[in-house]
């Protein structure tokens, strides 16, 4: 599906699928209507086939049957997607593309990609999907000082290698793209039901490797919490952990991998916790005349036991955004799913505890049985609120094509600190729209629910200032960053660290995990050649 | 509560409800009439008031504030509660007793221990309930060629500190004990409801140290999942987790922490995951004719999303010992509990899907509502069965006094492994047992129940020989670890590795993550003082 169908070299997601002259004009008057203060304006696109520079050294012989030096090649595998990613690209800038582009069929291939980077002191970055919104792939960065960058592309590593239906788990390899894995998984009634946003483009080893967030609202929602057990190739050799549903020996070993971003080595395999497909499903929508009342009924689903796999909370800004309510209400959207037994008794009581807090049901209670004749086409609304979930960061790429910057970041902290988190970083953020882009516009929605605490997802949007693309995010995002820090919260909770989080990840990071994941590091790399400049060093 | 009854020097508990001897006539006489191999026959039970060597070293000046040399506060830190302790402790062997028992007040004086033991060159083994199985808090062992063992007493570091009812979080000392702990909360409608088998007598840091199971059948079970943030002091100084819900930033800090067993510090305190008390149970039995369908029944209701608080199996060994069942049936015990609602829907799923795998209701289904004032007395029937369990370990100590070898162990593997590692653990601990002790009876049951596979627990029974008790015990323990080990079930689920499970668990850990503990082990205690023999070196 891949091979035929090319990505964009600088936009999110399929090049097809970015908006035409006519489609861009489209969303610039959307943009007016909705936020009168931003004046979108139409920007020449960049080439699709721009000039990337020579590699700097040579291919190396022990790489040549599996590894490329082609320009576009490299260009691709150049960085991620965050915003910074975009104005790079839009620039049409590739001179910091890696050197080579490795593709390794194996586990032992991929050892000798880091052998061959260990021995000449090269920096090695694992590439996934590149969807990267942290700088976690970034070449130019992870440079350095190095003589070479080799992108190791898990590509060739993909598929489902082994199934055991018994104890539904499945052994995947780390390359799997996200469509692909689902498709092969469907075949035998199973799903991971793990959907981030990047779900179309990145793979089950960046899941792993960033600890990932899915698609469960409350519950087992990280990727983590979905993996049995796992391998990871180091400079030092293969770590696989041992497999077991649940042991007390020791601190967990697979916990160290989940969230190493490469920076320990490469992540080539997992034993995943499959499911079989939902045939339930349960939902409403409970709206809010203020965005607080809505927290409080948040919190009381999250603290109920109930645990619906969606319970999304959206504020005023946010439902008019997804087009949800546009009176100024914000919505709770509750689902509930499984295969095994309808979901009457959950969704009511859901409901009822939303209505308690000042809810008023705008949408359901409706359940859906997919064994049922009369039920209607199996996906219906949940299909086209997914489309739209992952259609959103292509309108990222195509807003900074008429000079819109929008940008999302995450956090999660207590029911106790949400309050004044909240209050400082609209503030904050607000305060730097309006001193960077001449005003703009702050949202907020709960996108996963815990028993002590919310994960609050904010998304921002004001004009772009031509030549200031990179200046005006940046002081917007240090400025969340640091109101995010001031308030308690942790600086993601399920986009990464990678590059962009460094400065407040080390000072949220006790000093002391530090200096062990620093002894870890070089332990099991040695030479500091894989994905350098992330986690640590 | 502790201060006014005193716990036996070498048996399990409380020295008064250690069963006199007419009682242990009586348990002889069960025991007989249950296992016709066995010919119980009375010891005479050990001097509550040993012979203790004079400590090796002085009271350093630092320590002296809160610290003791006093014998019999030696003698009760110089070991657990696995078999060879009750030997050692039945044979009046306190040679290995610690040459000082320090009691910090607050994390300073935790910090001030570790810098003398560093200085000096001690071992330093933090000591909570000592209830360990594993020979986690053995001064002997620690000792190895250090000059003295010093044994940390937390109990000092006791209550909750601070309680965040918004966010149901409650900053906990780790020197709290199972019950002073749960009454505390209970004074404020909360619960932990995290039960180990220890429950009475081991700490909050003990549970954190030695990542404990809890009440959790299935879902949130492992003290791990009720961890928000925690503090360990180190010799290099104190680890203290950032406090979220969930991050996905880098490897947990909190996960490499949990399952240290002292061996990189010591947990002073945390902030615990607080759930208010239940109101309704729901619960009901089901019994099996023969175990395979029962296993087939449980992992149903594990896959099922269902979520029981609990959901034991027992084969029908463990069902006529807990006088459950005496026809040879297995049986699945199954609850539900909620503060929140009512769980008719969930218990009347979970028996339907007992019974579809074969099942026969033997006993309820029933639910009590707490408010209703005719639902009889809050406790009933789990009060029963809670304190049975917590009796359990009372058992043991008897059993020895009589002249019978009794001992449990425990795994985790998946649901397709376990057919095959059911069959080589029985037939390796039956031999071991014909072998050793002239016959024996083994039996099983499902203490937690995941998605992937299950959490067996075996239990042993046989005849001791006066003199070779310990050769024995050895012998039994060493066959049912390989067997574990040869079927690829884990070491231990909820046991922790302590030193008796070192080999299997060195064996067992990835090496590279045994190479990774050692590098955290010389960076956080680069002197080796903290609990050593645990884990790494």
């Amino acid at each position: 599906m891949q091979g035929t169908r090319e990505r964009s070299i600088w936009a999110w997601g399929w090049r097809d699928k970015f908006p035409d002259d006519a489609a861009r004009t489209g969303i610039a008057q959307l943009v007016r209507a909705m936020v009168p203060t931003l004046a979108p304006a139409m920007r020449a696109l960049p080439p699709e086939d721009p000039a990337v520079p020579a590699p700097g050294v040579p291919m190396p012989d022990e790489l040549a049957a599996f590894a490329t030096q082609d320009p576009r090649s490299r260009a691709t595998r150049s960085r991620g997607r965050a915003f910074p990613d975009l104005v790079a690209g839009f620039a049409g800038d590739y001179a910091g593309a890696p050197d080579l582009v490795a593709t390794p069929r194996d586990g032992a291939e991929v050892a000798r990609v880091l052998e061959v980077c260990a021995a000449r002191g090269w920096a090695c970055v694992p590439f996934g999907g590149g969807t990267s919104v942290v700088g976690g792939v970034d070449a130019a960065l992870a440079r350095g000082d190095r003589g070479a960058v080799v992108s190791l592309d898990l590509n060739k590593l993909a598929g489902i290698c082994e199934l055991d239906m018994t104890s539904r788990l499945a052994r995947i390899g780390a390359g799997t793209l996200g469509p692909a894995l689902e498709a092969e998984l469907e075949t035998h009634g199973l799903t991971l039901r793990h959907y981030p946003q990047s779900f179309e483009f990145s793979t089950l080893g960046g899941w792993l490797a960033t600890r990932a967030g899915g698609h469960y609202a409350t519950g087992p929602t990280r990727i983590d919490e979905l993996t049995h057990a796992l391998s990871m190739v180091t400079p030092r050799g293969l770590l696989e952990t041992h497999r077991h549903p649940g042991s007390g020996a020791g601190p967990e070993a697979a916990r160290l991998v989940l969230g190493s971003e490469g920076a320990l080595g490469v992540i080539t395999e997992a034993w995943m916790r499959v499911v079989p497909r939902p045939r339930w499903r349960a939902t409403a929508s409970v709206a809010f005349k203020d965005f607080t009342a809505g927290v409080t009924a948040a919190r009381a689903l999250a603290q109920s036991g109930l645990a619906p796999s969606n319970a999304r909370l959206l504020d005023a800004n946010e439902a008019r955004m997804h087009r949800v309510r546009f009176d100024g209400t914000s919505v709770l959207l509750i689902g509930f799913e499984s295969a095994d037994h309808p979901l009457g008794a959950w969704l009511a009581r859901a409901v009822e505890l939303a209505s308690d807090h000042g809810g008023v049901v705008v949408s359901g209670p409706t359940e859906r049985d997919d064994h049922d004749p009369h039920a209607g086409t199996r996906e219906g609304a949940g299909a086209a609120w997914r489309q739209a979930f992952f259609d959103a960061p292509y309108l990222q790429s195509s807003l900074l094509s008429i000079g819109v910057l929008s940008d999302t970041f995450e956090t999660a902290c207590t029911w106790s600190q949400f309050p004044e988190l909240h209050a400082r970083v609209v503030t904050a953020v607000q305060r730097a729209l309006d001193e960077e882009c001449g005003g703009g516009v702050v949202s907020c929605r709960f996108t996963h629910l815990y028993p002590d605490g919310p994960a609050p997802y904010y998304t921002f949007v004001g004009a772009l200032r031509a030549g200031g693309e990179l200046a005006q995010w940046r002081a917007i995002k240090h400025a969340a960053s640091d109101a995010l820090a001031a308030a308690g919260g942790t600086i993601t909770h399920h986009h990464a660290v990678g590059r962009t989080h460094r400065p407040w990840y080390d000072r949220e990071r006790p000093a002391l995990f530090g200096d062990a994941l620093r002894a870890i590091k070089r332990e099991l790399d040695p030479r500091s050649i894989c994905n350098p400049g992330v986690l640590v060093a």
